[in-house]
């Protein structure tokens, strides 16, 4: 198969900074789109992946699932994109199509598995599938997102994760007008669940574990903000909440935000993989016929449909911006928390 | 107040046999229903409240929540029924009325907390309420339920708790024709939940540890008996089911039902207060959108719904007949799991 070498950045091995290496993109079948990357936000999960947290990862890792830019090439048969079109790619390139998930454009889903955007089975070339750390990428074109041509193209890459996983359980959770939402923990995810459930016109909380962002939230769209270490404030907003996204990446007590649910409302466990510890207590769930669930990223149609309304409502993520030959001192920053709120790579800074 | 004295059954300690004594039963208000009492399902809660299992009892504590009988009074300004009419009586005599939960039909997630019908405030008469295990009692029209003419009035007696605790998360999750429905534990809630959700249209599958119920609960209903203990029966069914109702009323590993629900699936404990252990992991929630709920008996309304539909496809609980005597008998036997799958109380042994 014909294929085009492009320049990338990956970890060569679990131990090993990432650096610049080479990898190959398939030509464009009848159903591809090229796109020439213009931007990729930096997720933890590509440091995960990176470092093999999680066990499972292929080398070299080139990460990035937070992709943005124009289309250079397209197949045949592409119905959706013209070359010079603005397009995304999110954290799947692939996935059946025809078990009862992707039937209901709910791809994330798929009974087989998605294919990940990177360290996932390339059916192409063979291999693994490499990320948007890299010049270009080649996606079937139901996986291709369009970009409003509003919004600010770097802070819109980290829509395409941080964005999506907090859109979509605002919205299968039915969060709109009159809603009350509460938002656990302030980083890439939680920042755009505060911008994403203002938008939809909810009332929005976030919990806090120390004052210090508390005017940073309330900037984002908060309405208020619950110290959460803090037994009064607790007790203030006790069954409060219909929906809490909860986007704390690692084990916490999920029990006294439970009792913040008002009844019938569900926590989201978008951020946290792992068992519930300490253990999650049954009787407030009980009776307060209160759930708790988790959900990850979004289907297509729906992250096209979140694009959509952030274009509407001029909303992106709030970035940092970095060189690609940043990203090693990047991620050290990444493991203290210390970006507000997303660091996106301009990928001129790997052409040049 | 002018009181009427009748004879009654109850603890008169913790540690303690039921035995036969006399309480107090207010004139009935003109929103009152006085109801002289034919049959009382024995609930395990019946049990914990007489030995104070979960602390909290008081004394003599009169148990009593699954109440069938006739009008015998009604205050002036009752609407509902008249003296002679068949009526029911449930887990909760009263609540605040003003709350969201109340306002909404859902007095059982009533705020300030609904009355139960046994060790609840007595607001009339001071002290704690009296329940079912008596010759009359003496109720708020509101929480009076009409019963159909057509049912056995003893198996109707149990559907007061152990149906209307199955039926409302039926109905809340949307069950119906085409639903996949499990049904974790096969007693006195487990057996309603497959009756009623076999009734309801939907496909019904009974876990349970060992063969021995496999022919009951085909008969009461199921399509399938999966053995939990089985892994590859346990393979078989991952990701099936929509919804499962977990009746087991002490702490298990709720995990390996998790992995048998289809996406957007929700488990639902009804039966076991306290912490889950061993860890309840959130890969699979998260991964397939799933959730963990809990849900406390249902809304007066909602217990007339039930009580009509059952009704129609003249559902009543498999019951054993005792007489108030034997409850101590039927206590130890409950403990045991030796009754298939009710006991009812003939009250008419009381009153002999």
């Amino acid at each position: 198969m014909s294929v085009t070498n492009v320049k990338a950045y990956g970890a060569p091995a679990a131990d090993a900074d990432l650096k610049q290496l080479n990898i190959d993109r398939r030509e464009p079948t009848t159903k591809d789109v090229e796109i020439d990357i213009l931007y990729c936000g930096v997720c933890h999960s590509d440091l995960h992946t990176a470092r093999n947290d999680w066990g499972g990862s292929m080398y070299p890792a080139v990460p990035g699932h937070e992709i943005v830019g124009r289309v250079t090439r397209v197949g045949s048969e592409v119905s959706k994109f013209k070359v010079g079109d603005l397009a995304a790619v999110g954290c799947m390139v692939d996935s059946c199509g025809e078990c009862p998930s992707c039937k209901q454009d709910l791809e994330q889903y798929c009974v087989p598995g998605f294919t990940g955007t990177y360290n996932g089975k390339d059916t192409h070339l063979g291999g693994h599938t490499y990320g948007g750390y890299s010049e270009k990428v080649v996606v079937d074109e139901h996986f291709v997102l369009k970009v409003p041509e509003n919004l600010d193209l770097a802070g819109t890459a980290p829509l395409l994760c941080a964005g999506i996983t907090t859109w979509s359980p605002l919205r299968h959770w039915n969060v709109g007008p009159g809603s009350k939402v509460a938002v656990v923990g302030l980083g890439g995810l939680g920042h755009m669940a505060i911008k994403l459930a203002n938008a939809l016109g909810a009332n929005v909380t976030l919990f806090s574990r120390t004052p210090g962002k508390t005017q940073d939230a309330l900037d984002l769209g908060a309405h208020e903000v619950v110290i959460s270490t803090d037994a009064q404030q607790m007790k203030n907003v006790a069954g409060k909440f219909d929906v809490i996204i909860d986007t704390v990446p690692y084990v916490h007590d999920l029990n006294p935000y439970v009792g913040t649910l008002a009844i019938n409302g569900t926590l989201v466990v978008v951020g946290y993989l792992g068992g519930l510890e300490p253990l999650l207590n049954t009787v407030p769930m009980i009776l307060g016929r209160k759930a708790v669930a988790g959900s990850v990223i979004g289907g297509i149609a729906e992250t096209q449909e979140m694009l959509d309304f952030c274009g509407k409502h001029n909303i992106t993520s709030e970035i940092e911006v970095i060189k690609m030959q940043e990203i090693n001192e990047a991620y050290e920053r990444m493991i203290k928390s210390d970006v507000r709120y997303r660091f996106v790579i301009d990928m001129a800074s790997l052409k040049a």
